[in-house]
């Protein structure tokens, strides 16, 4: 299977490593020969129609260097856009960084795969907060599958748990914590008493908030993971515009107090029940969705089978990695070639 | 399709009642048509190849009297086993009482489904605790199906959810609280300082707990579970009598205390880390696998995509029901017909 790897940063090499590691067992097991025939980066890419060598790739990034650099195969200056649409491929791997205002560049690639009649597999939450509806319209006209299950939780199946639980069910509630950065600032506050900023410094020195964190604090981030959930599972037809946000930055020491004194915990929580939404709200700390730290939780309210909790990082270059990998072999098997 | 449904006690009846609420959904959603054409309970059986009244039975097992009592249609006296032998039909739903000791007479139900080449559901512990190997062999040299994920879990789709954590990934271990019961018994004396006696009392007078509720608190229930996961998860080959099991019966009031300062729960946890093994261990507070009362909660320890959790109801009618129906609609959509 010949794959084209748009975005080399922690997610896109930590792919190519599984790849690597992984190759006797894809090919036994699964009967997949994965073949990365294009893989770009900020520099540019690299080409090889009879695959690129992925331990030369690693080495590259390690240095910080560019796939653009790799002779004869590399070419400075050319896009992911470039790649996907001069490249034969059976599948793409989009894992840029996120994007919440434009959904750019992913949103580019995205369509371009689809319209050029790749499968593609995406860990990007900015075109599907954005686009969602649309985007999954065009695959489906062009008999292509769109899969996304690394946008979510990370590497724990939480769609694909969904829609088990769909199964001749149905899901009244969906309400999850799906972000851990804002978990972990919100526990640290909790558990030490220390200020939202103490905690956000922290968050970032150990390398869990981004340098720019509006993206986790200001809720956007959970609320993208929503929007994915709530068209998927529940068959709704939304953007991040149609939700009510509000993120963490407000929340006061008083806040975190007043919490606990009902034995509960403000936890920031996206939830589905009828309308959309994400907000600080207080959790029953005997609730088995109440995690701390940088976990995520997500719980299902079903007709039948009640009330199931699904817990597990939300994040993690391997983890996001291995949901891909389990994405490309949902395709693999689908194509049955 | 066509189907037998053996033993009308509460999981057997929601099933029915199951099957006849979602009827229209299950038509147009998944073009199942559901037709039970016989049905058992200890008085005798009930055949109609058109298909029985549902209705008809959830009244008639209402008011205590056996489906042998229908006029035409039933026969009083006559067996499970004559019921699957003598009918045509696509798939047995096993649902008859557990016994841990012989599997009987759900053993015999499930190895006649699978001779007379029908597709076989159960929600029954006991023959798969103690025969998985050779059932699942006979279903496979038959060409039949045995689903069971109603065995586990209840409503929660555990081994599901497992088989999607190992795709492309390595469970390392697996460790749970498969048991509701005795869930509830520890959390009461953690709580409430109550000894195991009046736990165990209370657990019977709210229905948690048997009549007999051996096979919870002696830990067999728990350890038919972990083989039933070890063996379809793992490539394990067990049987209940491979497992180093021990119950809750001899757990005191100095046991809980002595967990609580450690921040931790005494809990009766089955787990696989090499040795499979069902036993009382303290597990942390801030686990999210430390549930309370009648829930249940499985971790998996994955290569990749780390420690992921799931929490749900192990029991009730309803819930086993719907995982019951569940295997139903995978195996519709296998047969493609």
């Amino acid at each position: 299977m010949r794959i084209v790897v748009i975005g080399l940063g922690t997610v896109g090499r930590s792919f190519c490593r599984l790849l690597q590691d992984r190759r006797k067992e894809l090919l036994s097991k699964y009967g997949l020969d994965p073949r990365i025939v294009s893989a770009s980066d900020t520099g540019g890419i690299a080409t090889d129609e009879n695959g690129l060598d992925v331990a030369q790739i690693l080495k590259l990034k390690e240095s910080g260097m560019s796939v653009a650099e790799i002779p004869q195969k590399g070419s400075k200056g050319k896009s992911g856009k470039d790649a996907i649409e001069s490249v034969e491929a059976e599948v793409v791997v989009e894992a840029t960084p996120t994007n919440m205002v434009s959904g750019e560049p992913a949103l580019t690639h995205l369509e371009t795969s689809i319209k050029t009649r790749k499968h593609v597999i995406t860990a990007n939450k900015g075109p599907l907060a954005l686009a969602y509806p649309a985007l999954t319209e065009l695959a489906s006209y062009n008999n292509v599958s769109l899969k996304f299950s690394a946008a979510v939780g990370g590497g724990t199946p939480v769609l694909e748990f969904g829609r088990r639980c769909l199964k001749a069910d149905k899901i009244l509630g969906i309400k999850g914590i799906l972000n851990g950065t804002t978990n972990y600032i919100l526990t640290e506050m909790d558990t030490r008493g220390i200020s939202f900023e103490d905690a956000l410094k922290e968050a970032k020195d150990l390398g869990y908030a981004e340098a720019d964190p509006t993206l986790d604090v200001q809720g956007f981030d959970s609320g993208a993971k929503l929007v994915i959930i709530a068209n998927m599972l529940l068959d709704m037809d939304l953007t991040l515009k149609d939700l009510s946000i509000q993120g963490i930055t407000s929340v006061s020491a008083s806040d975190i107090t007043a919490a606990k004194e009902n034995g509960s915990a403000l936890k920031l929580v996206a939830s589905i029940e009828g309308k959309a939404s994400v907000s600080p709200i207080e959790i029953k700390r005997s609730d088995p969705m109440c995690v701390s730290g940088v976990l995520n939780s997500v719980k299902f309210i079903s007709e039948f089978a009640g009330e199931q909790v699904i817990i597990g990082k939300g994040a993690g270059g391997l983890e996001t990695a291995s949901a891909i990998l389990r994405d490309l072999l949902d395709i693999r098997q689908s194509m049955r070639i």
